[in-house]
């Protein structure tokens, strides 16, 4: 076996999908089921038939390149936040900030029809590189059981979250999708988007571009408050 | 967002397995829990805790490089053996032969200490390169409903298997693990590693190297008998 054998890879697609940054960006997909994003396939596989045979399956393994997390120096350990400041190995954990940037992601099929897949479910941010799409299949993706390591041993934060009148008044104005955006918005603050870097201030402001709007939101009384909606 | 992108990966190891060759090499992991591999670590990862963590999860998700899976022209619809000869999407597929060679494994771990990573159920091939390891994580990877497509709707043959008792003293005197590779081997020939081609000769011979050694054996009457043991 060679050890000096390097692989280069090219996407065979992008995802458009509805987060723009990887603030806000939720940890994983199933956290996300009002987000929507569409496999933009690469000219050179469109029209050749490449995602017939993936109408009746649920699911889809998206194997990505997460372009957005390049290090100077990838470390061997890294922090989850969940774990307050303990360290894991890399590959003890799912951080995006690791060797090759290989993400894997689980996602609802919405609909395929010839060279369009929608998904669903995604915690990818808008232009993701693309390496490989799977069926999920439960004889070989689904073990009868299982144990989850250290994660079954932190705890998982919710925060309330709410909008002002004139927050509600200017999503309804500047969006088609008022009802799945309110409820996507929702599900990215309910699991604190905020960096660990910010947990201990009282009250912080943000903004969030996701689907098109510039978001600005505050936090204060351990909840969040969306205080008003621009387009981007 | 660059179109013209590619991504060069290195890998962080590669995976000392049983299986040696492509044939005999069961389709998923599930169909091999026999199966022993162990990752072996790249130098630059060595020594820097990159493993810790995965103590107390139950699988693993390797992500690999299927370097044997070398296409002259990738197509974009591939012949599942099991769709008898028809053609699905090589996305709506878990075909080896794909764009990017990448390959999903689900992997049982057997022992975590240090730098070594031992797992079993591994559908790859001695010496494939691993490009990431992922603790496998109920809430990110476990979807409550699922439906699995064409796969729901093909018939999975399996076959009887024997030894002649020439065989199994062979195996007894030729490995120490004689328990664990009559299983492994009972596994392999169960699931029918003939290729398409072969079905309909209704008397062939074949061999296959596994875990050091060469299984000489035939199919006959429908069934599978295993001839003969040699070290390799």
């Amino acid at each position: 076996m060679s050890k000096q054998e390097t692989y280069t890879l090219k996407p065979i697609g992008w995802l458009r999908a509805d987060f723009k940054q990887k603030f806000g960006t939720p940890r994983q997909g199933a956290l996300a089921k009002n987000s929507r994003a569409v496999l933009e396939l690469a000219p050179e596989w469109r029209g050749r038939g490449i995602l017939s045979g993936l109408e009746g399956f649920s699911h889809v393994w998206i194997v990505s390149y997460l372009h957005l997390s390049q290090m100077t120096r990838q470390r061997g350990k890294v922090h989850p936040p969940r774990l307050k400041g303990a360290k894991v190995g890399v590959l003890g954990s799912r951080s995006p900030h690791r060797p090759n940037n290989i993400g894997l992601t689980l996602a609802r099929i919405v609909s395929v029809n010839k060279d369009v897949l929608e998904v669903s479910e995604v915690d990818l941010v808008d232009g993701t590189p693309i390496l490989d799409i799977k069926p999920y299949l439960a004889a070989a993706d689904r073990p009868e059981t299982f144990s989850s390591g250290w994660t079954d041993h932190v705890t998982h934060v919710t925060r309330l979250c709410e909008f002002t009148d004139q927050a509600e008044l200017e999503l309804a104005r500047l969006t088609q999708e008022p009802s799945r955006l309110r409820a996507l918005i929702e599900e990215m603050l309910t699991h604190d988007p905020r960096p660990p870097a910010y947990w201990n201030r009282q009250d912080a402001n943000f903004a969030v571009w996701v689907a098109g709007l510039n978001v600005s939101f505050r936090f204060h009384d351990e909840k969040f408050t969306v205080v008003g909606i621009d387009k981007v």
